[in-house]
């Protein structure tokens, strides 16, 4: 085995700056809560030995922003944000097209994924973010 | 936090071409108009500070070319665009297999959706176009 | 408009080397023929001004290898092709996991999606493959 | 035909270091075993002449780490792994949110499914991993 996959190898994975273009959390929702809620998520994998901290902000069609909000991922750890928990400083509105722009002082890996409930069974959908 | 995390960072984040060869609209749905109907979307992020100015054409198996479609994304603001919603010189047409490829003057994020509502409950998929 | 997105800018967009870890076609299919049948495909973009020749090869968990298949793409087309319409030189196995490997003379873009019918309702996944 | 495409260019394609933030394996299940059981899977493809070995390590919200489990991939194979039978050194947490990271001593291509049969219709997703 290399050098690079030596476990002691800490540098870290990632990309500092990522957009997801396709946001829109379904209103409504069938089956048990919280469980199977419609929600949309930020699944957030910090590998590395530093904190992360990030700034979300979300774009909409009519000109509104809503954010930056502010969140951290300890070291090696991952953290998985539902849309609908970002309060702080206010909640955004739901049930409108959005755009996710998140930045972060350290690389990071970012998936963003959607569970839809609206009719009886869940659809559910997700996909790496575009980083650079 | 570094300057790559500033706020006033306003550096463009995207490119300029863009491609998804998997297009195919599913032509019945079943549920409630027009939320449940069945449809392939362009999400397009712009988070410069310039407006972008795009072009969307489709291809097709037989040779045949659709669009180009002229866009256009203010600066800040996300937009999704139903397929069936481009009209403009003509509308394209439905229930075959097409690929995107889409040009924009200034770096965006593309996003492609599908709902397929066919039959009694929904499936939905979606990834990052390819970009360069 | 920039000359990268002039109407006249032709230059290829894409890889010529793609691959794509998750083969695995269902089995069962239930709904209308040919419609709804399970069933993993290729969707394949050539953008640019030049025939696109490819060779696609199957690689199997136990050591087993299918193809070569040829495939040809024409300028500016698309093509979507299902995998079990592979026969020549041989149909490949069905019903178990594959991985796949695509080498073009010229650049194009390689999306795979799933459609899996053995429940009642559909369920669809779909990704742009890894290409360099 | 170029080069590139000559069936006996072996140059291995992909990356060494992988990474998929979005992991939660649904506890539930709907459906006949072990089929449609809900679970998550790693496809990793060794399209390269060399055995491939790889180390996966969990990593979940709180801070606790699963593994490094090791794996291997012989040459020119594919091998899917459901996370639940991860279990040498020891079985991992389920039910709780985790990121993947992945290295390998040569390149390799990851790609994430998730199938949940949690309602009584299947959902599935999957994404090409971040890889660099």
């Amino acid at each position: 085995m290399t050098d690079s996959t030596n476990e002691n190898d800490e540098r870290p994975i990632g990309k500092t700056r990522w957009e997801l273009p396709g946001g829109h959390v379904p209103v409504d929702s069938i089956g048990p809560e919280p469980e199977m809620v419609s929600h949309e998520q930020l699944c957030l994998l910090n590998a590395g030995d530093e904190m992360a901290t990030l700034e979300v902000t979300l774009l909409y069609a009519d000109g509104h922003e809503a954010g930056p909000y502010p969140l951290t991922v300890a070291p090696r750890r991952v953290r998985h944000v539902r849309i609908n928990d970002l309060i702080d400083p206010y909640a955004p509105p739901l049930g409108e097209e959005y755009g996710i722009v998140l930045e972060s002082n350290v690389p990071v890996v970012v998936q963003w994924s959607r569970q839809d409930t609206r009719q009886t069974e869940n659809a559910a959908l997700s996909t790496i973010a575009y980083g650079e």
